[in-house]
């Protein structure tokens, strides 16, 4: 076998099951050993940007790492902004960047580049294989290093002769890491904190988010009264009827102070301080009340559910956790058709165990509002503010969880950066269905002008951040790619095309004029 | 004024005239100051890709740099992929990178990242601003570094207190580089070469390529039969009726030996010997044989046509070049519609001066054939290999060029990388004409798949080389984003639908099914 043969061998054997590619002739070796290694399935992406936000979906549903086969410099490059999500995510990925014969780089040819230094910035691990012989070792150490607690991204490069050269064997599977538990002593000094009659809350990310972890912190709430919270754009998040349910923190500087003032313990599990997405003139940066006592529990690479069950274990928490979201089936709206009623339909539809890729941005309040005590489901938010997650991270979910049904509220001005994932989505039969809430602006923006304390914005500024000229049409969009769309004008159309989408299986695009 | 501000007047001061922009909230100021400053005209991308393409189309043909406005590392990275085609097409580009607050930046907000590690591979001058005092000055000494001959990328990193912080005045334009004169030393071993009697070559890239050095270098073939050549991907070639006929370098390794055959001197004007795009196994990377003596003429920083045409006085060369390419319009042709028979309606239609921005891939040789010797015009290929260039490609060159038709072969597989770049020419009513070639396949993957020697491909491999599943449909794309757009079934389709568009102006895309 070749060195190809022998990652894809390794990859297979230590539980990667799913490569996203969007190959070059400098890995058609590895594309060819798809074809000799049983268990690697192959979704193709029309663009990078589009499989490594695949592969951050279906990372953050599967808990194991997705493989991405990219292009050289450039193929890596333009997969980076959802890297970069993926790494705030701490997403266990495997990226195989495909590179030049070793004795090809001296040549600079037209696609050379600095490969390491586009990886490097994303990248938890990073290595280039430099043999045949070595490259299955590497492949192996890889897939460990993505599954370092929390996740990370592992990226490999494969440069062409080693893909090609003749190898001896595929290397066994290494020990997936473990999350350290916390010391005793972080559990003992929390515990005490939580007695001291102060008041409390818990900051949450990581897989504490997930239901185990979530009945831990809720029994903790009803001992002590302490808020749960996570943060404003938390990678995965369990809730819903029956969850506990969680306080996101809200996006604007001004607003978390309102919502962690009176706070004077602050412990975290897995998370850091909040602070705000962006600095503005005159306005804090940092969040937390300046006399607010900061606890870590656990760190992000420890074991936070396992750190919360013995905190609820020694101050001697009931088995019954507090704040239980009661199922509240929204009603269905009449009237106006906008970013709020079209949450509540979303709500009221939503199937037990679905999957919400969020990237609604400014249109999303209604949605977050409206599932809050509908069926349970997971919630994935853009975890690093690169837009352009949303649809590949559906998509990539889809991929890991094909029983469940996933539903991506998207903003119009973000989801034109990685369109092409629809593409994957009708290919693959996927069940994903797409709303998105065409203001026709990067509506943020409108708001973030004035904020910065940049007055009186001129046609120019304005028009910088304006889409209606030309008006996008996003069901031509998705019919280009092979996806069934329709638009929504009334509550009326968005109640009848989302309800419907709800009952079948397969990609569906509505765009919401709102 | 605030840094902003005086960063905008700076660059306006310094020539730059336009500014392809994707903002977000770190560039709100920047955005602001756009209309309290005349000269600068905005123009927005919906995805950065697209942006830094319209950079890179622009500055080839204004011959200065247009100025880019991206977010933060994401909203670089985006851009990455064609501002690597840029850097190999020596463009002048000056790109404006918003960051974080100086004081936010230790806060680790979900955005940041590693900006300058992103910054670094593709630009030849790199600098973070550090003060709204400073700012003007390092904005005109980016421009300067733009340039620096032959060109390069300049990228100024902007912290937001940077540009919304109290700032004194802009600074003042600094010199424009001008390119170093070859030393006579090089002329002089150049001319005593020419007559020798060996058989010689001359490869041009860069300005030389432009009609005044193609003059100087057929004079010197005139008086001495030595052959033109420029590299398979040169940024920039003046070709067509009227121009000194270029032989172009084939882009197998193979094709290259058997061009260079016999080849006893070969003469380097601001380029590198040829080498092979890929590595093969078994077949040589280095292209040039092995007894042939390289002389550097010109260094790509120096003045290449100065230097061609001081050797046409060195040597007494005639007033007139040979090989100019006679003005012969192809026949209109009938029969099957395919990728040859394209070519040919497009060469016969050309309009005077127009501009082809080609990222035909394999689908390009009938443009390459039947452009010969039609109407005089630009041709900008892709330089870099990072496919995806094309259409943001044609939408600066329309900029730079407002009263030239911009004709834009693709294949459909790299024009879904930037497809975005439609809407901007939509929005601004740009003059192109965009041919999609529909083969619904990475064509060259195919004969790559087999010339790396990955034999017996399974069903696996070739459905990652293939796009039919489901077919794109480019007439909905285009229409989605506001381009006027139809389908070429039959030859007689094509004739009608190319022809129509070049006799009026605006964005419009023909899909021809091949």
């Amino acid at each position: 076998m070749n060195g190809a043969e022998s990652l894809v061998r390794t990859l297979v054997g230590a539980g990667v099951e799913v490569c996203f590619t969007n190959p070059g002739t400098s890995e058609m070796h590895f594309v060819a050993a798809l074809d000799k290694v049983e268990g690697m399935r192959a979704i193709l992406g029309l663009f990078e940007g589009a499989v490594t936000g695949m592969a951050d979906g279906y990372g953050r549903m599967a808990e194991k790492p997705a493989a991405t086969l990219l292009h050289l410099g450039p193929g890596l490059a333009n997969g980076l902004a959802n890297l970069h999500n993926a790494r705030r995510a701490a997403t266990p990925i495997v990226n195989i960047v495909g590179d030049h014969a070793t004795y090809h780089l001296q040549y600079d040819a037209p696609l050379a580049s600095d490969l390491m230094g586009f990886a490097r910035p994303v990248s938890g691990w990073l290595q280039s294989s430099t043999s045949a012989h070595t490259v299955a070792a590497d492949g192996a150490r890889a897939v460990q290093a993505s599954l370092q607690s929390p996740g990370q991204i592992a990226t490999l490069l494969l440069p062409a002769d080693t893909a090609w050269n003749e190898a001896e064997r595929p290397a066994p599977a290494l020990p997936r890491p473990v999350a350290q538990p916390v010391a005793q002593e972080a559990v003992d000094q929390v515990a005490a904190a939580l007695g001291n009659g102060k008041k409390t809350a818990i900051l949450v990310r990581g897989a504490g988010l997930k239901e185990q972890g979530l009945v831990a912190a809720g029994r903790i709430a009803a001992k002590t009264g302490a808020r749960i919270m996570c943060d404003t754009f938390a990678p995965r998040l369990q809730r819903g009827a029956g969850r506990v349910v969680v306080e996101r923190i809200p996006y604007f500087a001004e607003q978390i102070l309102e919502f962690l003032a009176g706070t004077e313990q602050l412990i975290l599990v897995g998370a850091k301080p909040p602070v705000s997405f962006f600095a503005y003139p005159g306005k804090p940066s940092w969040c937390t009340p300046e006399d607010c006592r900061i606890i870590h529990l656990a760190h992000p690479h420890e074991d936070g559910t396992g750190a919360l069950e013995a905190v609820a274990s020694v101050i001697g928490a009931p088995k019954e956790p507090v704040n239980i979201a009661p199922f509240e089936r929204p009603e269905l709206p009449t009237g106006k058709l906008n970013a709020f009623t079209a949450g509540q339909v979303i709500g009221h539809f939503l199937p037990e165990n679905s999957i919400i890729s969020d990237e609604a941005a400014t249109s999303g309040m209604g949605v977050n509002f409206y599932t809050t005590n509908a069926a349970p489901h997971d919630h994935l938010s853009l975890t690093g503010g690169a837009i352009g997650q949303g649809l590949p991270l559906a998509t990539g979910a889809a991929v890991a969880c094909p029983d469940r049904k996933v539903v991506c509220p998207h903003g119009d001005g973000g989801a034109m950066y990685t369109l092409q994932a629809l593409w994957t989505q009708a290919r693959e039969k996927l069940d994903v269905t797409t709303v998105i809430f065409a203001n026709r602006s990067y509506a943020i923006l409108n708001v973030e002008l004035m904020r910065v304390g940049a007055e009186n914005p001129g046609p120019k500024a304005l028009s910088m951040l304006d889409l209606h000229n030309p008006e996008l049409n996003w069901v031509h969009l998705a019919q280009g790619m092979g996806v069934e769309a329709s638009r929504a004008e009334t509550i009326e159309d968005f109640i009848d095309q989302f309800g419907a989408a709800m009952k079948v299986r397969g990609p569906r695009l509505i765009e919401v004029m709102i």
